[in-house]
């Protein structure tokens, strides 16, 4: 069924590209919680068990979000797309490395991927001050919690 | 680090033989719960409501899996692979339609992508009996819960 | 006693833009509750019981922002006046009909209500722009939850 | 939909006689939690947060029975109405001042509000000792409720 | 033990009589409650999962008031009797069908099933006007509860 | 303050009739709650955990209506008293032994003191039947209670 | 609707032969959980409450398998039957005596009871061991659980 | 049974003495309990709501303390005495009015009570720290809780 | 540590500005929780429990966003300042009296306290219009947490 | 690493001396949470269902002394010792006997091992009078705890 | 006021002895949970995450003893003073250093902390012997708790 | 009592085989319960916090299987020992050191610890094959849960 059964209450522009920075941040959101639980298995060293449990913290943040930007985009008319396939050739986040990782070196990736997401986020935040407040107010909440996340992770850099 | 840095109880060859089967049940599981919520997204129709919970169970029912089955894997010494490429390129899931779905179009998916996972995840039990009873314990266990959300979909085409 | 007994962070003419904005949407939301009720125990059909909870959850949805709405003209000096005469002379609401209704028509009759209603509040999210800030968070926020409310509701008519 | 899709167990004068009794019940329970919000907004002076908070037990009171009023109606074949139209029109309860208004006005108006409603229901508890006996039940547990809530305002005057 | 180790507040008369009421009600309760599971089990068709939910409700109702019927006999010096022969001699609900079954035909079941529980308690309440206030009370709440599930089901219907 | 400040929905004759009879019953229950405690505190024997555990539950039976049998005369507009001289005087209940006592001689006397209460009870369900019938209510479900703890107290005398 | 709605993952035979086992389970099951509240209602004497109690948690073991086996069955494509007539006819648990029972006797039945299940139990666990390994697991949940009642029931005849 | 059956850790002779201690308080606590809810129940004026709240807590704080008070007593081989006619005949507390009571004076009156009770307990105190460590420390921490609901009552006065 | 190891996504001007306005921020917040408390525990008089009650609450809402607002600063790579000097001598909240305080005295101060910070926010929220939406929504949700208490305390001098 | 790296507040000679105390209380407390398992599992007879919760709550009590005990000890600097070596060594609870153990023996076991504990645990409150009234306060409640449980162990031999 | 409104249970000697002791040990708390707060946010470093959570209890406990304090000084008729620029000039708590911190100084800062407090508590332990029991066994209990803390934090020096 | 007054569904043979591999294991896991506990008050240096708790889950995890094997050994009729002595005679588990710990040689301990208890249980699992599927089956989880405690262990050593 490729014609919406939801009607927007935005303009056909509008909800173009407010479609389109959701389904961006979606896909986005998707691959960190993939990634987050990727750590959270590999992850070896002597802080173990405290980076265990944060990266499963960070998994629980990601899904929270990941289903409030794809039923805002239900909400507007436009499809979310978040199958594997979809994910893998569009996610804007940096490749994660295989295998057994090292705490430091989980630390840096995760450090450098939030790093992407929260740059990628702010500008999303910017593009959608025209077109919907209400799905900018929700790119504001996520960009505040992934900061916080990104000190919380960087703190354990110094 | 490509060296298991955990020990395994069991030899090497069968290290290697459940390593697999837990890899590939690892990554059906993934599919599942990623395409479980893409419907749970995109499902429009009559039944919306009721269509629209039972698949956040089926999501929930493959995240619990997801995570027992990767450590299960860790605790056996085999790195586990969880990342969206690896599923996209692995899973042995049917693929499911992009786009809006009626109630009864979904219904059909879930029941013949259950019915695959079910039937991958009864060779891997007979699999598993002379390598590993821990782990076939486990699968018999996916496979029980399968099998009732199964029936469960499939009462609704009767 | 006619004087406002609670002082106001607004200005005179502020105050009294962002006061009719929320009598307004108080009035709304208080009608949109008893309508939200009044479907819940008239609804008959085969899909009877999804329904009958639904708009269980549409009713509890207003009365919590019914409350925020009045509370925050309480806040700003503005006594809020959610009576019964007062919400049946000034709502915005479509009429809702009286005695048992089919399901088809109770969805029906919601998507329209919830679609006039944002409508509405989307107006109020502009006119809040420039006197109040704390306000339109709030109207944001509501308007949200009806957009979300809204394609359950119409993903049910696809 | 006019003719009753739902059969009762009383005949059709009982059924006439107990449904008059619960639609009247009906109005005048709302009507009492939107006067009981109205005064839990607009309330000042020396004791608002102790009057503030019981105000707010009395919405949950008869929100309660409200649904509860409704649900034996329709349990009976009689369709409720609790639109706001209605309650304008037939309820029973005396006129709630508009306003913000001092402790003692509120007190005075809750309890002569109250003392309205538990006459109107004493007698309704008798004109159903021949009709329906779990209708009447329900009253009795109403009258109870609000008797307690009576003393518990009336204390106050003392 | 024949001879009742349990004195009774009621006259040998009143306690035959009200025994008798109890037993019966006991026996129709237990039915409904193995008829709900069986038919929990073996509905199928478009509905599914609704019904299927709706009728472990009704399990749960039948239940809690086996209990409390039973307790109320023993509390009168009474040996309740609940023995799956008993039940399969002496119950007064209607022949349940076996093997799979349509949704609507469920609902049709349940919807006659329920109309000959009212009908049997309902007569019930008259008869122990006289002999036990107490146990007419219960047969009251029991009379409220079906009445109401009477309504849910045959809403479906319509 | 000797004239009642709290208005009564009874005549002057049915409020002195009913009031006398919560009045009793206030001083009975108390009366029950403390004579538990003392069981509770020194009963001794082979069954001393189970007697000692369900001698509470009565305590905690009792409390509650104390409290709501209480609140029913202050909701009449009858100043309840609850006093240890008002119950050492006016109480109904059989005297209890002092100091330890064993299991047996426990049941004994709680099943005593169980049967002069209900009898007493039941007397009052009567007399209120044409005064009050929410305060008969109220003596039936006490009734109901006290009469299931009797039979459990006799059940170990068998 | 003789013909199964519901494919199953197994051969026919082995359906069959795993079908007739959770018939019989199922069957068992219902019954002992009848005659567990049949007990739990007729037992008096010394140990009246510990015995009271012990025999409800008998019965929540019992229902929360009943509804596993049905399940199971289900799953697999197998109509489930649990009614009170195929209990009473095709039940394997000893016949169980009417009226009030002493408390040793209703432990000597108990035992009993569990003793005669234990053995079938055990028998359809070497049963299933070459078709259906998942139905298996779920047997032997139940017969530890059921041995583990056993003990507790017999070590009170000690 | 005059002679304990429970032996006691302490001599003889300050098994006695703490004995006597323990008894008296428990009568104490006990009277206070019954006057705490005989103001709950009475107490009328502005500030109703408030005070009929506060003095339930005083009679949980009560309570509890009749409880620790009367093992403590149990767990020395002395058998607690709090029946009704043992309270009414050696409490420690002043006359406490009949009738409905302005908020002021019940104010009044359980401060006054509270110091009475304070002081006496304070005696108790210095009595036990020869005899009992643990009958003191109980002591200690109903002094405690006594004097923070002293002040808490006194500071209504102000 | 001066240099920051926490790198900020704003510029460096935007990062000392907003620096500077959460800073501000966090020590008004931490005054207000410690003076909330001061009067929660100083307050006298006929009001008394209503008050407290309330102070507490009000504790509670500035605990929450103190926290919010440092780890929001921190976030930024701002390191906040927290300590009982600074609070001292850079908080913006009124001079608060010590000693015992009458409830309308507290009341008074409190509403002056509440007024005093609802201005300095409002002007924070204009200021990081420009430099950070994130923050900047922090700044209103407390703005109207605040401006919804300053509503509570104001309604009792009425 | 024998040199403790725990700072202690108290003098070589105190610290030496609590040390030894709390060691051996840790010893005590932990082989009566071995001896209260071993009862739990082995008792049989006629009230064997109420012993075996009984002595699992004994269990709980032990336990959690046992933390806090070795919690204290490390908190002095002294190492705790609790391995099963060391209790089966210096432990001052009596033998307990091996195999299955009637009701009456356990009884009379449990008396006999709460009596040693509570005469060693009262000595040693009086030995740490001097030293550290810290660990007294530890021990007089845990002693409380004990004797309340002797009282009601012993009460089942009346 | 300056007066006290609350009579005290001690002599004024004793009373302005024990109500120092109580404000000193009420401003080092207070400067405690704002050191421990300030730490939780500075905080940097390869352990961040378990030093962040860790100080967030130490917030906590201090917080509740903070309340017990301040409540026992108001109960004993003396104002506590636990405002900022009080806490800022007699806090006996040392300087804590501004700015970021590495984990190790965090844990040598509280480590030390923690010392000085609790040499000031064992000294006020001894000064209220003679003066105050209740107070005494709150400043014993305070004493427990840190030195536990202490060790803790000592643990991961080592 | 020598002569087991449990029967058992076994031969004697299989009874004696099974009886002595869960006698085994209930001392294995008894040792690893106060192992960890040893561990959990002993371990210090730069993770403790971390170690500290991770000690308190195992204690967790070995406390939940002492008790399901031991109830199991019991329900086949065979009588647990799991007294201090035995433990201390029979116990499989390495030696562990006396007195503080670093974080590292606690880690080497329990990791060393677990991968003698995993061996021991995994012959376990297969002698019990022939014998009792449900004793195996207990075997099977218990092997699962320390085989994933043991990776989590392992992982602090990369």
């Amino acid at each position: 069924m490729s014609k919406s059964p939801i009607t927007s209450p935005l303009s056909d522009a509008d909800k173009a590209a407010v479609g389109a920075v959701l389904q961006a941040t979606l896909v986005d959101l998707i691959d960190l919680s993939l990634i987050a639980k990727q750590a959270h298995w590999n992850v070896v060293g002597q802080n173990f068990r405290s980076a265990h449990l944060q990266l499963d913290e960070l998994v629980t943040t990601a899904r929270t979000y990941v289903d409030q930007v794809a039923e805002r985009a239900a909400a507007l008319g436009v499809s979310p797309n978040g199958k594997a396939k979809t994910v893998a050739e569009s996610s804007g986040v940096p490749e994660f490395p295989d295998n057994w990782l090292k705490v430091d070196d989980v630390v840096q990736a995760i450090v450098a991927t939030l790093a992407a997401l929260i740059q990628r986020l702010r500008a999303r935040v910017d593009e959608t001050d025209k077109t919907d407040l209400v799905t900018q107010d929700l790119l504001i909440e996520i960009t505040k919690q992934l900061e916080e996340a990104h000190w919380m992770w960087q703190a354990q850099q110094a």
